[in-house]
């Protein structure tokens, strides 16, 4: 297969690449390295010390003789991707080239702005060139779990069944987005549907869970290879910043009681995921919408499992409760419906003790990277006070 | 109470504009005048002789002694905005300042592009602008019930209580937006919605129907306060459009079957709606929505009502169906409810032979300005014909 990969550069884009690289797939990647820009900008890095995109190629080119070709350049200039999609005539398009996180589109009107108009209009530009250039072409989009929030039914892959006043409908189900990142995915779902329906262009829109982990199997054969590691109050997801905090002697930081429960998987259940989704495309007209996760844990249930594995291993961890800087709920029901990547053959990476004490030893060697300034909590979803709980929704 | 009306040179706008001032309001309104530019950009202009907003607001301080003020700047640009809101602080703000127009949307990418840029990131902008300086102001924001689209139930009025698997929750009523504008309007109900969440802000999501109407009582009284009148392809609505078409011996022209229903209303009762929003504002916290209409009507029955009416003032009407340009449902189910603004006192202008009379009267005026070519459909929701019927939704 033909693939792009928008956010080549990035935790999951590079990886994947490299995957599909690996499996024989002519691969061409997009990257701006804005997100290596953002998170320097917050005071932060990788933790691991990543190559240039360029390095990194020739790297996997000298490995393995396969050939990653690059286009550098931003989603959001039209021209610029419709030349790539002309240029590459992609079978499949995997797009990750977003700003993926929910503490930095919330920190100011500017971050937010701009988080806003580089997702939605980097996914619309993609999805008129796709409709002009490779109308057959799949996109595989990546959403996020955080989309539907915390409502009190049971969450289903995209679409619901209503009955409603003796008549029914499937219809989008009902989205409470968590942040202004989120919402800016809901913008994309919603964009996406309606290119599916008035164009007849084929999507997967994966609803991912968080994500954890720091190796995949090709980014583990060469250092050179090697993807980034966020752990910062920003870029960073929960269990990676639990893992590293655990490294370094930092204390875990829960914010409020860690009663909100979500969707996680492994880095290498992401790649499973995405090449599921590319090998079994979408039908024409088709939005599908997968909820790609592979178990349910609260924050507080996280943060026990990496206390008691790290000190398994000898450290000494301790759980610290910070005031919660976002407006969520911490005490919930959460019941979140994940099964079609499984009936696609997902075989699920299960968290264990034996995961945490892998993923703590490959951060033990880059533990001397973390700046630990930008771990603790700092960015308040409220931070003019109106509201001090989530307020009511009707 | 003081209001500032973005959007206030526009159809809607400016006789909202007058409508608060005449009640003795403080009221300021924001344009850029962009509008002006898109109908001109279009091969089009608007059948009623419009004066520049500076002409109007000394006609009105003229005919009334009221001062209206006025700062010409765009949504878009945040520090404008942010400016205007700290300098007016407003205790309404009433978002009229929005691209409009479905057609407009769906041309190419760029005016996709643009739309949902200057939609959603001026509401964005105007959102922070509320937090940072006048967080108990009231949003009072036009919609649209194409948000919704057609769904096989009951429209109901922002949410719906839905039954499922045990449990229930009250969540957003799950859209179907009808174009790339449509969909960006829906963006901006989820933003707000999150505001409303998140900051404790409160607001009112007008969904409003399609308009029609030439006068209110406040322009009617001076030929300088008349408000804008498009009737083309791609800025009229549709019973705007019949009427012009009557009136200038251009056959009606009907998208397809014509079977398509929707919610209309008075330009009159737009403001009554809207009067009615702001004097009983939404709590903190709160995100109300109001499906703003008073009337269903199919297509093809308003054609009818034109043609019979104009007939009986000796006009010779001819009905004529063009291939659909729009992706759309033309036989479906239509059902929205439409009772919160009825409880809250309105009292229909409801439409009949006599009032599409009054607004033949009206046009018959001005028909000498009208430009004949910009009136058939050529905006095709899907030029590359990849889908030439509604595509399947799950």
């Amino acid at each position: 297969m033909r693939l792009l990969i928008l956010g080549g550069d990035g935790y999951l884009g590079w990886p994947t690449a490299l995957r599909f690289s690996a499996r024989g797939h002519e691969v061409s990647v997009v990257d701006n390295f804005v997100r290596r820009r953002w998170v320097e900008s917050v005071g932060s890095n990788s933790l691991t010390p990543i190559r240039t995109l360029e390095e990194r190629i020739a790297a996997w080119r000298e490995a393995t003789g396969r050939e990653i070709q690059s286009f550098v350049g931003s989603v959001e200039e039209g021209g610029f991707l419709d030349r790539v999609v002309a240029e590459s005539r992609p079978e499949v398009v995997i797009h990750y080239g977003q700003q993926a996180s929910a503490p930095y589109s919330m920190a100011s009107r500017e971050q937010a702005v701009e988080t806003q108009y580089g997702n939605v209009i980097g996914n619309l530009n993609l999805l008129f060139a796709i409709r002009d250039h490779v109308p057959e072409c799949h996109l595989v989009k990546l959403g996020t779990m955080g989309e539907y929030g915390q409502p009190d039914i049971d969450i289903e892959e995209g679409y619901i069944r209503i009955e409603h006043k003796g008549r029914s409908d499937t219809l989008p189900f009902p989205k409470l987005p968590a942040s202004l990142y989120h919402c800016s995915k809901v913008h994309d779902s919603t964009n996406i549907h309606f290119a599916c329906r008035t164009w007849g262009l084929r999507a997967t829109d994966l609803n991912q869970g968080v994500v954890y982990g720091i190796e995949t199997d090709e980014t583990a054969t060469d250092e050179r290879l090697i993807t980034r590691f966020d752990y910062d109050e920003v870029f960073g997801t929960v269990l990676n910043r639990f893992c590293l905090q655990a490294v370094i002697g930092h204390p875990l930081t829960v914010y409020g009681s860690g009663g909100q429960t979500r969707g996680f998987l492994n880095i290498r259940d992401t790649l499973n995921c995405v090449e599921l989704a590319a090998t079994n495309p979408a039908g024409a007209g088709e939005f599908r919408v997968f909820n790609q996760f592979t178990e349910q844990f609260s924050v507080i249930d996280l943060a026990h499992l990496v206390k008691f594995s790290a000190e398994h291993l000898g450290y000494s961890v301790e759980i610290q409760h910070c005031e919660n800087p976002r407006v969520e709920k911490e005490e919930h029901y959460y019941n979140a419906v994940h099964t079609k990547l499984l009936d696609l053959g997902l075989e699920p990476t299960l968290l264990g003790e034996e995961l945490v004490e892998s993923i703590v030893h490959a951060i033990e060697r880059f533990k001397g990277n973390a700046i630990e300034s930008a771990i603790d909590p700092q960015t308040r979803w409220n931070p003019t006070g109106t509201a001090k709980t989530p307020a009511g929704r009707a």
